[in-house]
């Protein structure tokens, strides 16, 4: 069912309306008063007649009028007699904001999971439970009771009301920029951060959408739809919680390494989304994807009026993976007949004091900059802004002039426009003019790199082959005979993980190639064995309660007559009794010497958020040491394995490196 | 000569002096008179008769009284002369404002020796040239003209006048401390920066000192210098450039890995220096070690009114290797104690709406933390300061309490507090108060985190080896007979490089263990050769036009027969010929093959800034790929060549991994 009669609901009941002002049954219809909602409001409480002048109700079902969405800001236990109630009168959505279901544990879990079956019962779709609430700034409905909440292109969408607050008063105080929906998804009991997502990209007033996220329930269908949004508008995302990663180590590699964040981090990225690890860069980098275009040759052009703010400003923007190209020689001598003798007409631009009595030159360079082809965008940094505060008043004025022209500029030249300005707290009126034109500017050299960052990496996905591409997340090849027959004699057994050679015959019964290898129950089958095999063989332990075998000194390489496979047997028999007395010692496997080559992992495990995943990375005693893996959601194609192997550091070594052959 | 007279001159003649509004001869003087500098001015002007009331004379000769100081603000050609008249008059130091000297190429650079000779002739010690000014904020010597520089304990150097108005304003807008300080370096002509570093030093104003630097002339005595301040005060500092870094490719491994940034943080932070990768950190960073105590165990608390801002910060003080430690059980029952039922009492810290009616709880959290002997410090994060703001006005009292009440908690526990509020720049009382009593209140979370880390970083110096040795900066081990007469020879030959076995010799002679390597010119002598070697020998190009001899396939391992040398020999000397037609091929060198281990690389190079500096890492193949090395400058103890190899990721295979043996 559509959200729209939810998130952008025509009247609200407010369950639990009250007359005492500490209550957010009070205070949600003084804000839905003051800030002039422009649905209706029915306030319900039995015990009361009217609230701030409104009748009200003894309960939803009561109220003689359609009402859409109900606000329920009693407690927990009272929801789902609640939600019964709102079912018989056709509301068609509800915002639970007590706290005391599923994140309290087993008891609030079945309380929360009674709600849901209440609320499919009647067809209502439900925010929360534990949420901060809604707001929709266009349509003044704010079920929040933060002030001031400005509207404008962004949506949403946190699963913390501090960090919602946070970006609303930044937004607030340091933009004008704003919000076409906030939404705390709390528990995400029945609404899902998908559903929200695939709302917000068919929204036409939601330019960008904008994410803190904890944790989510559904990830893969979420990475379904960021990948259909994220080719129309731009996604982003800030996933906290990554300390508590490792933590919880699992078995194998894949677990120990595998880390949330890590795999989110990756899936994120590779659907489009823009992932910002700091949180001084979140609502200015949504700001900027909302209000600009992208950048679509990940190249730009810094325009400085000092040498310190310049030389920062190319280690950031290098550092985040743009290139400062050179100009076009047309672009420099339009500079140099502009600028005095002394500014740098390379890039960065310096203007070397040529905008000290008319600032308004700043406009001139920004515009021959933006003609040069090589240039996708323009990063300003410096003093613009305080000219009127730094030296004369006058020059204010000319600030406002080039404050109006570069504005416009942006438009004319479809190419975006960032600016520094580190009298930008002081609120000079020509920066912001050049807010109203939806040009951010910060007093953060970082913040302002970053957006210009993120303006380019939004370009570089739109001309990626992922976004040229409809990606479908189902769960991958069938089982097979063989597969299934393995995996139920090891449960059988009661074990949790295949012997190696088990896992051989599973993978190759898939068609991936795997060495010949044998189980040998003993030293003499062993031997036997390895005459069969050309050259000299491996041994290694076989035991399903050792997994490490190398760390039980049950691994011997090179083994070249069969008297030394014997010998090589006993020995590791002998080690892995000794390093777990009670293992079930099931022999050694025999194998062929693989010929020399480079060791990787490639492990996949089920993540609880992603379903099954890949890793990649450098194997043997580095994959522990280096941590030089990355990670894919599955399925992948061909070109993405590819890429997942590229994004590690050492994939140069696999394309030969130092006469040493390609492997 | 003390910088005594120079840095807190009690006279100042300005030579230059103007009646013309837009020059910095007018500016200076009007600056000095308005904020009521505390010494004499004496305007220089051999055409004016008065400047702003003040009798102008024509040279600073002329001047009746004694000067300390002359600020020149004439052109660059002039100063020599200018110089020259000070001199005569006895000036202990001159600002030099002027461009046009050494930045500028040979000429420029002709002047400037000129102006340093004339000014060590006659005992004057110069700032600049190329510099924005000097400011003495506590004597209201103001010779920059930036408005309104606030005085205080921080003693600011910077290569860039742009950053310095930006660290100014910044400290101006969101701090109440400042300067004791500010020095634009310039070109360093005369006074270096290890040379205000000892200035500073001594000097009781200043608690800290914040640095801005592009490059400097001489890095070993600023190191020297820098070891005996941080353990006094703390150094902070950032370094710009880094992108140019990896640019200038030298040909051995260490010229293309060192990259002078890389060099240099590593050596600055092994002499006590905060080094800051992010300008919005920087100022906070100082404002933090210059106003509160250092962490002592590299603990600390959180304490948050919000889920998502306690998991943002775990997450980042996590990152800058702080540890968030399990609180007293004491502690966890005054938390509970004054804490409603839903709040977490371990740590991070959340009131969970028990500050809502009462934000002057966040003071009794805060005592009852900073009693607890896990916590070295303390973060508060979130709405504190707007409570007032975001509720009711009554709250804001409370909080002015609270503020009052933690702001003298800093100095009874000597530990200190930091502040995020999001409401930060609304300046609210409260957050004022904190800042009267030192403690930096920022909005951003992550500049929050970073003063909690350089407070730790800071502590864990000072308890650290380094902090408690006295390095002294020689310049190493002499010279070996044997090593000249190598280097003596290879210099006759024109070449540039040594060869393999001249290096061994070389390293050898000082006691260095190598294999014993012979080099043969024939394939008969490499066959006769390795008949004296137990065991399969490895054969090597010996070319000194031939740098990387596995490229060129001049290396062949595990030669086991005397007819499997001869082959190899030739098939060596002939790829060296495919590789370099006109290559000087000397024969190869025969070396015992080494037993397995791991291959490591150890590089020296006498770096521009620092001279002679190591650089360790995991060698092989993998030295170019993941760049894992680190650097320090030379000589170093055994117990910091330790600590070298500590700091790479591939430490730990050198201690054994997984069953592999520890080398």
């Amino acid at each position: 069912m559509s959200l729209e009669h939810v998130l952008n609901a025509a009247s609200v009941a407010v369950v639990g309306a009250s007359k005492n002002e500490t209550k957010r049954g009070y205070q949600t219809i003084r804000t839905l008063l003051s800030e002039k909602y422009e649905g209706d409001i029915y306030p319900v409480n039995p015990k009361e007649r009217t609230i701030l002048g409104l009748k009200c109700h003894k309960k939803v079902s009561d109220i003689g009028a359609p009402v859409e969405l109900a606000l329920i800001a009693t407690p927990a236990k009272t929801v789902p007699a609640v939600l019964e109630d709102c079912g018989t009168k056709g509301v068609q959505g509800a915002v639970i904001l007590a706290g005391g279901f599923g994140e309290t544990g087993q008891q609030g879990k079945q309380l929360e999971d009674q709600i849901v079956s209440v609320a499919q019962k009647h067809g209502i779709r439900l925010i929360g439970p534990n949420t901060s609430g809604m707001i929709n700034p266009p349509m003044r409905m704010n079920l929040v009771g933060i002030r001031d909440v400005p509207a404008g292109g962004i949506a949403l969408l946190s699963q913390s009301g501090n960090m919602a607050l946070t970006l609303i008063t930044e937004a607030r105080l340091k933009s004008r920029s704003g919000f076409s929906y906030y939404v705390g998804v709390g528990n995400e009991a029945d609404i899902k951060f998908h559903e929200y997502l695939e709302f917000f990209r068919k929204d036409p007033k939601t330019k960008a959408i904008l994410m803190y996220v904890e944790g989510m329930r559904m990830g893969r269908e979420f990475l379904q739809q960021a990948y259909k949004t994220t080719i129309e508008k731009p996604i982003v995302l800030l996933k906290s919680g990554r300390s508590a990663t490792g933590r919880k180590s699992a078995g194998s590699h894949t677990g120990a390494l595998a880390g949330i964040s890590q795999v989110a981090k990756g899936a994120f990225k590779r659907a489009g989304i823009v992932v910002i690890d700091n949180s001084d860069q979140l609502y200015p980098a949504a700001e900027a994807l909302s209000s600009l275009p992208q950048i679509t040759n990940n190249c730009v052009a810094v325009l400085a009026d000092g040498g310190g703010h310049a030389t920062i400003a190319a280690d950031v923007l290098t550092d985040l993976g743009l290139r400062i190209p050179e100009l076009d020689e047309k672009t420099q001598d339009r500079l140099r007949g502009i600028l005095p003798a002394a500014a740098s007409v390379v890039n960065p631009v310096d203007v070397a004091g040529g905008t000290d009595d008319n600032p308004s030159v700043f406009a001139d360079c920004a515009r021959i900059l933006l003609k040069d082809k090589h240039v996708g965008g323009l990063l300003i940094v410096g003093l613009f802004g305080g000219y009127g505060i730094r030296f004369a008043e006058s020059l204010a004025l000319m600030e406002e002039d080039a404050a109006h022209q570069m504005g416009k500029m942006v438009r004319q030249h479809n190419k975006p426009i960032i600016v520094h300005s580190l009298y930008s707290s002081e609120k000079p009126h020509s920066l912001d003019l050049l807010r109203y034109y939806g040009v951010p500017v910060t007093d953060s050299l970082d913040v302002a790199c970053k957006c210009i960052g993120v303006l380019a990496e939004y370009g570089n996905y739109l001309r990626s082959y992922h976004a040229r591409v409809h990606f479908v997340f189902d769960w991958g090849a069938k089982a097979t005979d063989t597969g299934k027959s393995l995996i139920r004699d090891a449960k059988a057994e009661g074990r949790q993980a295949l012997l190696e050679y088990e896992a051989k015959e599973l993978l190759a019964s898939h068609g991936a190639p795997v060495s010949g290898d044998r189980l040998a129950a003993t030293a003499e089958e062993a031997s036997e064995m390895s005459k069969e095999i050309a050259g000299p063989v491996a041994l290694k332990l076989a035991s399903p309660d050792i997994l490490h075998k190398s760390d039980a000194g049950g691994v011997k390489l090179k083994l070249c007559t069969p008297t030394d496979v014997k010998t090589a047997f006993q020995e590791i028999v002998s080690n892995g009794k000794k390093y777990k007395a009670d293992a079930d010692i099931r022999g050694c496997i025999v194998s062929p010497m693989a010929r020399p080559g480079l060791e990787v992992i490639i492990g996949t495990k089920v993540d609880d958020q992603f379903g099954p995943v890949i890793m990649y990375g450098l194997g043997g005693v580095m994959v522990e040491i280096l941590r030089d893996v990355t990670f894919r959601v599955l399925p992948i194609s061909r070109n993405s394995a590819n890429k997942l192997i590229e994004e590690t550091k050492s994939a140069p070594i696999l394309s030969g490196v130092r006469g040493r052959i390609a492997l």
